[in-house]
């Protein structure tokens, strides 16, 4: 290209930082509000209050000696204190690593070895979960405890949060710097081998906010109040704090440790609009609703956006016809920070009556703005969005991972420069993606594909179906097979749920067998773990209760 | 900052190209609608027909030799052409420059020679305007008639749009080049001085156009019909163009030369849901659909966002109770894309009943998304957000310019990184902005300012006044006093508005004189020329009809 005559560079050189984000809550929408569950009722702190801890955080963190590019870790829950590390770590220049406590004891330990933590911020309850660790931590140098310091820690170097604030020098202006410097670090919840770290970087986080904020798409705005299910330990709660800051929706977040009983009290008291949380979160809800005999009120839920995987149609159903409750989805993975899809076909809860568009509202959604996808098959050849084609997923976005942290996985994660998603999926010609399975799930019948999601949404959709799990078993003549784990509400037997399986699909697709469990082992992020079914069914370990 | 241990960069480089707005529309929206009237009705064209004439046109443009960085004029009206060139201009990296028609000859013949344009496409209507200056350009090689070529044209090196096209080898995939890179070239309307030129990059562009699909700004959405009265010949159209495309919303274009009424009867057959245009417009289309006699429907518009100046509040009013359509509106110049606030307080036309929510409805609403505000006093210190503080507005966004196009008049347009808009503004504790005057309007009289604006939309909300205009006349005793010029409906005496106003500002805003004119004059973009008012004025030539 020609040096444009001085034509470029004309527009302000105005860095995408995630401290922009927060200038909005800050100046715009200083009086709405973070509500988070804790012991005794709910702590309100509005953004202008927020935006004013986060400086100090910010000092204090740098009093500690954390320099731009160090690690600080969270170990913590869904509370405002953790929002305030969303902004303080990442405004000084630091990264975010959102520790997940789910993960077993080693694989928490690798993680924050392989980030090289400098410092950790954990939740009083998690701190025998640290301490059990630490001995096996090489970098951590300080520890600050969001709460009372517990009497008697091994652990050294601990600080107390509210002490540090209340001592430290706020930073009134966060710095500037290039908005390709990485914000934030997530470890994807590591289903095979270790888990790899994914970088979010300044602009790709308030990018991805941004488009969180879309008509169309989850419409992040100032009249919302979300209720924060998805734990903030976990990819960023999918965007949520960051979007919300920015367009000044009320934030709830469930604090410690939350039941779903506790999910359901806070919808009665603090009147969400939307909530957000895994598919498994949504029939928790409603089973923990159910129990309770229906008496506290859901019906301030406009939305619930079920996540993680797909939302069984049975269950969007019931929300629809009992709540009034439109369930959305989308589609992501923690290399997409996470959001790729968007689902939003049904504007009224009545319309989900309709089967047509019950179905099209369980498809994944077009393409987020941005976001550039395309479906390929094993010889990378691109295939056509006829609703039929099936092939792997690959995707382009200014939010995907070019590559993971320190891990030579990344060799072998992108094709052509297009991130390969590991699922297989079908494009329908309105341009909504549908996701018919890992890549690693499908199973091959005789040479044919056998969708196991297809399946197992089939099963739930079944009145005596709790969850179910369809996987593949290695079988002399057809090569793979598929067999369901099923755990059930009530008792039904093996030979009912093969006819409705039956009257639905080809009869090859149909399993063999079905296991009825007593509960479908779930990842540290609340997916099926089939990894660990496939182990157990081997070992025989995993069998009918 | 330290090197970041290989932290930075392991997001995607996905540069933020005005092609990716395009690859959705085709990809996700293939089959959504641009509608442009036409001499005999409408032509309609799917996405996916605009992309692939993009792509044809972007190869002809290469094939006449245009490269990147060079400039591409269009003079053209809202017509699906036009929609094209935005496209396949900026995707071949070369700079559309929207010339602007409603210019003076000499003006325009400055501009197109300031942008150097190497090319101009044309509306054939337009064609004498060009033939009349042609002798005037000194850098311009081709040109290109969007329609049938004009018999016994002056103009040399003439080329016929779709011969063009159909003889173009298409570009299948268009290039990749930084963000930054120059896209778009427009030239203010020149109140003060020669248009001085606004160059918007590919980055400001699309982030532009993601802002404007946000929740709680213009919320543009696949499900919304767009009529485009703006003119795409200033400012991007406002953005809008870029914005529908890349959310799939029909475009409604009015074609060539649309009056009122062609307007008013788009609206009865299109049945838009939101029409876009200058505050004239919306009140040039109600005294159109008025003087029909009512007969064709408005009722599909929920919205009519009015710009370039602040609507009246009756305006507004009118709308909501006559019609049930929401005005709204914004804030914005040239320099910023344009749009740097937007409000949208109410979201019912009823609440437009109540005078305190027509009153925040006729601010210019809070920051959009990435945009950050200032109001400042004369020696640059920061004012509160109090509501009553009025300062100069300063922005700070990544689609506002940091300069203008070969003009020295760069300097002294910024003040420590911001842009200093010469609007003179309050915010309000709710973050929403108001602007009160342009710095160089506002009346200082007896050492206290006066707003012109407060005066103007104050007569304009009386029922006898068409339009108002007020501006500063020299004062022996108090330096300056506000004068009103007033275009009426019917005739009112000069006292019953004086008394209009002292029921509603303190005695001494009070203009002391009131002149009728036959029509206000407005500028090449519609805003009313106060320039030529107090030229007029001093020269004695403005005066009662």
């Amino acid at each position: 290209m020609e040096a444009t005559f001085g034509m470029d560079g004309l527009m302000m050189d105005q860095p995408l930082l995630v401290k922009r984000l927060l200038w909005r809550a800050e100046h715009v929408f200083g009086t709405a509000e973070v509500v988070t569950r804790v012991p005794d009722g709910y702590d309100h702190c509005t953004y202008a209050g927020v935006a004013h801890r986060v400086r100090r955080l910010a000092g204090a963190l740098r009093g500690l000696g954390v320099a731009p590019g160090d690690r600080v870790a969270t170990l913590a829950w869904n509370t405002r204190h953790h929002l305030e590390a969303y902004f303080a770590v990442p405004g000084i220049g630091a990264v975010l690593h959102t520790a997940n406590h789910r993960l077993s004891p080693p694989q928490l330990a690798y993680t924050i070895n392989h980030a090289g933590d400098r410092a950790v911020l954990v939740d009083p309850d998690l701190v025998p979960l640290l301490e059990a660790i630490s001995d096996e931590l090489t970098t951590v140098r300080d520890v600050i405890v969001l709460g009372p310091l517990p009497a008697g820690t091994t652990l050294r170097s601990v600080h107390s949060y509210e002490e540090l604030l209340a001592a430290a020098e706020p930073i009134d202006e966060l710095p500037e710097f290039d908005e390709t410097t990485a914000a934030a670090l997530c470890y994807t919840s590591g289903t095979t081998g270790d888990p790899k770290g994914v970088v979010y970087s300044h602009r790709s986080t308030v990018l991805h906010a941004l488009v969180l904020c879309a008509k169309d798409s989850v419409e992040v705005s100032v009249h919302e109040r979300f209720l924060l299910a998805t734990p903030m330990s976990h990819v960023n709660a999918w965007g949520m704090p960051y979007a919300c800051v920015l367009q000044g929706a009320t934030l709830l977040l469930p604090g410690v440790h939350p039941t779903p009983d506790d999910l359901v009290q806070i919808v009665h008291d603090q009147r969400p609009t939307t909530a957000v949380g895994a598919v498994t979160v949504g029939s928790l809800m409603r089973e923990a609703w159910q129990r309770s005999g229906g008496a506290r009120r859901l019906d301030s839920l406009r939305r619930l956006w079920l996540g993680g995987q797909a939302p069984p149609a049975a269950e969007t159903a019931w929300w629809a016809r009992t709540n009034a409750t439109i369930v959305v989805n989308g589609w992501g993975m923690t290399e997409l920070s996470p959001l790729g899809t968007f689902c939003s076909v049904a504007t009224t809860p009545e319309e989900l009556a309709d089967p047509a568009i019950l179905e099209r509202q369980s498809r994944q959604g077009p393409p987020l703005p941005l976001v550039e996808m395309r479906i390929v098959d094993e010889t990378g050849t691109e295939l056509p969005w006829d609703g039929e084609s099936v092939g792997e997923l690959e995707v382009r976005a200014p939010w995907a991972a070019s590559g993971y942290f320190r891990d030579p996985r990344t060799v072998g994660s992108h094709r052509d420069g297009w991130l390969r998603t590991g699922d297989v999926s079908v494009f329908h010609p309105d341009g909504s993606m549908h996701v018919k399975d890992r890549c690693k799930d499908l199973i091959k019948s005789g040479g044919e594909w056998i969708s196991s999601v297809e399946l197992e949404n089939a099963l739930m959709a079944h009145p005596s179906v709790r969850e179910a799990v369809v996987v593949a078993v290695p079988d002399p003549t057809w090569v793979e097979r598929p067999l369901a784990c099923v755990e059930t509400h009530v008792d039904v037997p093996a030979e009912e749920l093969l006819a409705h399986l039956a009257a639905r699909f080809p009869r090859f697709w149909v399993p063999d067998r079905v296991v009825f469990v007593r509960q479908i082992p779930k990842t540290s992020v609340g997916k099926f773990d089939k990894k660990r079914i496939r182990a157990e069914l081997a070992a025989g370990a995993l069998d009918s209760h």
